[in-house]
């Protein structure tokens, strides 16, 4: 049975990573000591080895070592004998990059639906909707395809930011954005705002954390939905 | 001889569509009566007879009328008899994804090295430089290639946006992804802010308008450039 935390964000202004969730993951990684870190998505460009020791920082909190993928010769197999795997935030098109150049898409997706739980921050969250299109990074690398794992039959938007009524700049806002994919795509996309995360449970998907989540069905409104809300129709 | 407008926005805040520019089009545009529209980008995701009768509307106010590519049954052939061409912003995975479509990246590289005048204007923009790869925009469509026109030998980030010290969001700051950009590619960047513009002639580009670029080269420490500094030194 599916089980995965899908996070708008690792850190919440003014803390440290991941420290809103250690309570939620102390549970969620309950079966294991160590979880799998998958460090492809290299916030600020930093190496596999620098993020996976910030990381490890983090989890020590609760008594779990956590492993990069990038220290095991073959990947493939590291996915299939972890009992626990977390994807943390960084850049969406590099992560998806490397997830495809190693070839781990499909195996990544086998373990996950068998009941590996998987915990995706930001970019890591990005990868568990169906497609990368509705990421709010900048491509600086070419993959071989926006197409991810598709654990929920949505797309999402981490890091989801309302409009700033004050603001000068000519850019799109997050909603417009989110608009222009319905022009191309029919998928739902939900808005999580940092501080959030959908709780996923076999076919039961559920939102949690302080905040709204903001929904973006095609050709609707978009619409607000409360904490605790359960999103398993959506599709 | 290359003669091109570079230009980061077509509206600036508060301003009508190429009102800060429209002075410059008198000259720049002087050859002709009639512009030819690229309106694939779709901004809002609006149809290109919406989008090019908008932009009629600015263009009337010079003596100017633009016809739409999407009016001609052959397009090469309408790039080919073009005087002047415009590409507009809007989504630019959803422009260069439609150029390729129509197999129009070099016929437009040989029109505009050849000397047809191009102004282009925010995601128009993104593809003078060598690839789309340091777009703002939201991937909403996967083009077969991220390459463009190359006829800046450097990377355009149109819409420049300084870090806003105040804010408490956790995604990254336009700066962040330029040095993310830079780990993985060597190209310099050009970040363009809303109302400035490079006027390309032949090998020569000079930053126009009231405001200073932001330039990002590799392995360097960003800085700034005032308006009329020559940048065709860079690459």
């Amino acid at each position: 049975m599916k089980n995965i935390i899908i996070a708008s964000t690792s850190t919440i202004h003014g803390g440290e990573p991941l420290d809103y969730l250690l309570d939620e993951l102390q549970i969620f990684f309950k079966d294991t000591s160590e979880v799998l870190f998958i460090p492809y998505a290299r916030p600020s460009g930093i190496s596999h080895e620098e993020y996976t020791a910030k990381v490890n920082v983090a989890f020590q909190k609760i008594d779990k070592n956590v492993v990069g993928i990038h220290e095991f010769d073959n990947p493939k197999e590291a996915i299939r004998d972890a009992k626990g795997i977390f994807t943390g935030g960084g850049n969406t098109f590099v992560l998806v990059n490397q997830l495809y150049k190693n070839d781990l898409i499909d195996t990544i997706k086998t373990v996950v639906k068998n009941g590996t739980p998987y915990l995706g921050t930001s970019a890591g969250s990005n990868i568990c909707g169906l497609t990368i299109n509705t990421t709010n990074d900048m491509p600086i690398v070419y993959p071989p395809s926006f197409k991810t794992f598709g654990f929920v039959p949505f797309n999402i938007n981490p890091h989801y930011l309302d409009p700033d009524p004050t603001s000068k700049h000519m850019g799109e806002t997050r909603e417009t954005r989110i608009k222009e994919f319905h022009k191309f795509n029919t998928q739902p996309v939900v808005g999580i705002r940092e501080g959030s995360w959908l709780a996923v449970r076999g076919d039961k998907i559920v939102l949690k954390g302080a905040l709204d989540a903001r929904i973006f069905e095609y050709d609707k409104s978009p619409y607000e939905v409360k904490t605790e809300t359960e999103l398993s129709h959506l599709k």
